[in-house]
């Protein structure tokens, strides 16, 4: 199998370079191809999704993505949008059709005190967050900004929210069984719609799910006082982008979210957290999220369980012997990866 | 001095009376005049904001609401958007013209063991939220769900984003003097336009603020993992829907959260809660937060400052002294307002 990786920006060759020392040793036969990507990408080509790197994905089975972007004073910021290092990004998830986005929330036992949470709440903390992310505002073509007014368009059609609420059911059903869907159909007609076809769906397919509906500002509220309460979430693009970066305080730290999205064809694998242009070449980044969205493709992009879970045992055992500076610790990137590597079974 | 009630539903009707209780001991010369808003309104008038009302409103010099809407399998939820309890509260904010609503997220000193974050994390909090009420995806006419597809419009306009900012300026004021203008600019048209005329006013006439702009998903994270580097928050109406009520867990109970919308004419004040209906008429409900939004009627409708202080020293002191059941006590609504009534010096 051949994995393109996409190192990015900031922290993203750092982190990369880490996750994929993890992926040579728990899958050695894979090959491995770098492109560019993000900022750094339209330094070198004038693209942040230059066609090389298009190319590149044609014959992939999975893609390995660092992070995108840098400082908000950054020159990539004064851009056309089109230019900017997140719409490379953008370009990157539309090319490979990837419509679902995995974020796993789960707070490993013996790690609760790095929570902002009480101890109490973050224990046993395991949701998965299920991120359409291909359409609502984010893609929808209305959109514009002239003079002294501006607008986005937030839309769905049945056929996207479908696709995207198949996932969440099939993934309940290898967890507890249970999806709650995310609107705000209480004000959007874009709601209702997502709230009526996710409901016929599961009463047509899935009967065996339990589902409920729950509003975006209350769950904003629920998730981090009761987080307990949820198994699968599933939502629109821009409730999951603020929802799941929301969840990610759960566990205590961003550098512990890996991501998976899946679609059509190969799938993309990248930690949430952002590129850390503060932090950036300093060696001192930490690696977990990156390397558990290796295992994140090992799972779902090569369907190899065992290297994903020996991966996962692997970064649990390191997190609690050598934490990183992000959590408090003093490991850095080279020392957790190390850790990481010599704990592989 | 007019003031208008609006109890409302579910729980509106019982923590509204304790408010007004507290109201005619420290502003005995108000005329307090009550009318029906949301479902129950609805019910009687068949609209849930009737003309009687509307009538009402002409010469009130503030409206004191309490909450509406049903249960999530109440029968309002089936009837015509136009109709439900929420539009009601919608049309009465467009009505009142009331374009910034303000969210204090204070967390009293000896509470600190109410929020769902460590001790440490909420110690000393003290945010202003300021959210744009009347515009965006709530109020843009450009809306429709037509059989498999659906969409709304996020719009803005300049003298929209002004108005509002302005609000959040003047406030930052009074206070530290720093205003974190949230967006989401590295996807949005309309954020673009958001965050340049923010930047604008504050350059033109606010010199003397701290303005600093950050992304919604961030601070979806931040609010809840540091929520000491925020001073006044300023943001759309979407964002502010979810961030308000991510913030309110702070202190620990939605029910210590009081708000005030400001605009043209008279303001409204209500409490953030919801209508509660598994409590409903059970004498249980925590009244803190709608006695708090009779303070900041007094201090922001009626320009009665000392009023406003007496009403915030004296529910302190029945918050600590007679928890009711939402903070892990047993007082009553009674009890707690008795307990503030004999608390007012
Ligand atoms: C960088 C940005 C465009 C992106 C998004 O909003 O999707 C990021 O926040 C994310 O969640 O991956
Ligand atoms: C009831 C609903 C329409 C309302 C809103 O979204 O504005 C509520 O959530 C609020 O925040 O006051």
């Amino acid at each position: 199998p051949k994995i393109v990786t996409l190192p990015g920006d900031g922290i993203g060759p750092e982190v990369t370079a880490a996750a994929v020392a993890v992926l040579r040793e728990v899958a050695p036969d894979v090959t491995i191809e770098e492109h560019l990507i993000g900022g750094i990408a339209y330094d070198t080509h004038g693209d942040p999704f230059p066609q090389v790197t298009r190319d590149a994905l044609k014959d992939a089975d999975a893609v390995l993505l660092g992070t995108v972007g840098g400082a908000q004073d950054s020159a990539w910021n004064l851009l056309p949008r089109h230019l900017r290092p997140e719409s490379g990004l953008l370009a990157l998830r539309k090319a490979l059709g990837c419509y679902a986005n995995l974020r796993p929330v789960r707070v490993q036992p013996g790690l609760e005190h790095l929570s902002p949470l009480k101890a109490e709440l973050a224990r046993g903390v395991d949701i998965l967050i299920v991120r359409e992310l291909l359409g609502g505002v984010y893609f929808d073509g209305d959109r514009k900004i002239d003079g002294d007014t501006a607008y986005n368009t937030m839309r769905y059609t049945t056929p996207e929210v479908e696709r995207v609420a198949r996932v969440a059911f099939w993934a309940a059903e290898q967890r507890k069984g249970r999806v709650t869907s995310v609107d705000k159909a209480n004000v959007l007609e874009v709601s209702e719609l997502w709230r009526r076809d996710v409901t016929a769906l599961r009463d047509r397919e899935y009967r065996g799910i339990h589902l409920n509906h729950e509003y975006v500002d209350s769950v904003a509220m629920l998730i981090v006082s009761d987080p307990s309460r949820y198994d699968v979430i599933v939502t629109e693009n821009l409730f999951g982008d603020i929802l799941s970066d929301l969840a990610a305080v759960i566990p205590g730290s961003l550098g512990l979210m890996p991501s998976a999205s899946l679609g059509d064809g190969a799938g993309l694998f990248e930690p949430i957290h952002g590129s850390a242009p503060d932090i950036a070449g300093k060696g001192v980044a930490n690696p977990a999220a990156a390397i558990m969205s290796a295992g994140m493709l090992l799972r779902h992009g090569l369907k190899r369980p065992e290297g994903a879970n020996q991966i996962d045992r692997a970064v649990a055992l390191a997190l609690r012997e050598h934490p990183t500076r992000d959590l408090g610790g003093r490991a850095d990137t080279q020392t957790f990866t190390r850790a990481v590597l010599s704990a592989l079974e």
